[in-house]
């Protein structure tokens, strides 16, 4: 019985009201007998959706470690990381649980994560990940990409390792970089949407690459959505080369991802490579904001809580009005549960009216700007009607 | 008598040890009878520095308030300033008093605030900042620069009220935009340098002029600096047009910076203003970092915590080497003791070692690097070897 009474919280903002639960949904009359929280006044908003997120790479929680990483191209970090990750205090099971952990006592309902997958750790990584959705399958719906961080066809046998790990639990085919890592575009995007196909699952790309490159590669993986028809089914991640490409052609370039329905993620990165956020919601673009590798052997950066990144992606897009901020924290919350289970999984009234799912976070804030502004504690997560977290600890 | 003890500290993340003040100064014995602060094994950092705080537009700790500016040109916001400044719920005073109260609290001891001097407000706001410094003088060195925010040529009677405001306390003359604002560039200039020789006073001017418009401005800024002798006396402000230009133009900028010993302050912006950090610290030109308007009427951001602009910073310039995010915390600590008192105020061994001003934040953290990813609480700050503030608390 996932029913509960969310007792004085302010939806949004909104005045102060009780919200009834029955059977993990928000409900019009109050359930006969259910748990009660007190919201104490507090703002009642979606559950965070971390969209992209690596928790096998995560030392959230352990000693902080000097940054190793070389500059250089991609390959780089990608072997300094190899070099390390079986060297961490603690096996990848417990530093993906407790990264989710964190991240759900700071809110976080649901999200999407890679687990890398490549000859050298086989699927240990994918071993770890789907241990911490285990033991947080109660708190966090999550999904699984098998993820060849070092791409699909310069090592032996990750094709093959990529459908094992689907077999055994991954829910998604990653890919990464066609041009830019494997080299060989065509034989890269047609194996990840031949994998895709046979076992009927979804696509999530990693595309760092920049400028016309970027467009060329994303393109390219437009047109395989238009021919198989994988429309709604393909995420590409980053997308760096939007923010690159002049107006015009990024304008081209996001009308045919919005006539796809192919979602997009981002970590709100610093800098150039911020990604033109109004131009993608105007377009009704389904969007995700995820915290990417946090306190890894990649890097420094990270903390496990959703709202600290959605500050950081209205920061990153200069964002100060008011409604583009809550449009921010739309992202950060509606965002990920648009891109992992399409727009009709977000519920009516932006996700906390009748009909919606009770996944929710309460946060101690006046407004929602002030709440992404302030990133307050003192939080309670509520996962399909029943309290996960209270105060940064889980229940 | 500013002596004391600081107990088991790790400087800069070193190696734990007690450091003696005496006369607010780091010394090599112990002093006799001197207040001791057990340091509990945290880092030991310089204070920090804001070097570009505007104390006299904050809102912290008032009720948050909608953003209300329109978008568009520069004086669309400063009339939005001024409509509502008056209202707010406590006097400009009571809210310098407090934002500055709370930057202490976070570990500034010293710094550089702007008070607004204009046809509408007077000399009102600069009584207020006036206050704020006098309520906190043992707590923080302040200077104080008159700023003519709404030009100097456009409304009656300024320059009049900056050299009024220099004779009432201010210390730094004050400019903004040469062109874009008051659009005569040879005026304004000539206006500002003419009122800060005639009072002996430094000048600190914005900048946010964009690309070649911005380069213009700057240069004329060095022309007469160069020919009035004004090495070392004069900051520069954002600089946004640093960012924007070719490498080349912007390098050789830098070169005349740096020759004629020009500072520069930086909030740490987003997007494409980000400052080119490592060119800058390279050819060891002075920065600061700051915080600005804080929750105001221009803009939802800041929160009095310099440890949470030095992330900023390390953010926006794409940091995360160790060393790399040292020197940032570098800039947000003894750059802007830099700025405001020359490169001999900042004491030896990176503000640390003996000799060194008794300024200090105490850190609970295990690097550096940590504390700028963590920005944890639990802080004491130290001004001229007194105890100015204790977990959150004012002494």
């Amino acid at each position: 019985m996932n029913d509960l009474l969310i007792r004085n919280v302010r939806p949004w903002g909104g005045v102060a009201r009780d919200i009834a639960v029955t059977n993990a949904v928000v409900s019009s009359g109050a359930p006969a007998s259910a748990e009660v929280v007190d919201g104490g006044g507090r703002i009642l908003l979606p559950g965070f959706s971390d969209a992209h997120v690596h928790l096998d790479s995560s030392r959230i929680g352990l000693p902080f470690r000097p940054h190793s990483t070389p500059p250089g191209p991609l390959w780089n970090q990608i072997m300094n990381d190899r070099e390390h990750w079986r060297d961490a205090e603690a096996s990848v099971t417990e530093r993906a649980t407790a990264t989710l952990g964190s991240a759900i006592a700071h809110g976080m309902t649901s999200g999407r994560s890679y687990a890398q997958v490549d000859a050298d750790c086989g699927l240990e990584r994918l071993d770890g990940v789907l241990a911490a959705r285990e033991a947080h399958r109660a708190r966090v719906g999550l999904e699984i990409v098998a993820f060849p961080q070092a791409g699909l066809l310069l090592e032996p046998g990750v094709p093959a390792l990529v459908e094992e790990a689907l077999r055994q639990g991954a829910d998604i085919v990653g890919g990464i970089d066609p041009c830019a890592l494997d080299r060989d575009p065509r034989r890269h995007l047609d194996a990840v949407f031949e994998i895709a196909e046979r076992h009927g699952a979804d696509i999530d790309i990693h595309l760092h690459e920049p400028g016309e490159l970027g467009a060329f590669s994303a393109r390219e993986i437009l047109r395989r959505t238009r021919a198989l028809d994988y429309r709604g089914r393909v995420t590409i991640a980053h997308a760096f080369c939007l923010s690159e490409l002049d107006a015009l052609a990024a304008g081209a370039l996001l009308d045919e991802i919005a006539e796809l329905d192919v979602a997009l993620t981002t970590i709100a990165p610093s800098g150039r490579a911020a990604l033109p956020l109004a131009e993608i919601l105007g377009r009704g673009i389904r969007i995700g904001l995820g915290q990417d590798g946090q306190r890894d052997y990649w890097s420094p950066y990270g903390n496990t809580d959703m709202l600290d990144r959605a500050w950081q992606l209205a920061f990153t897009n200069g964002l100060r009005r008011d409604d583009d901020i809550e449009q921010a924290l739309g992202v950060a919350t509606l965002g990920g549960v648009a891109v992992s289970r399409g727009r009709s999984a977000v519920g009516p009234d932006r996700g906390v009216g009748v009909g919606s799912p009770a996944d929710f976070v309460l946060v101690d804030a006046e407004t929602p700007t002030s709440a992404v502004m302030d990133r307050p504690g003192g939080r309670t997560t509520i996962r399909a009607g029943r309290v996960s977290a209270e105060n940064g600890e889980l229940r």
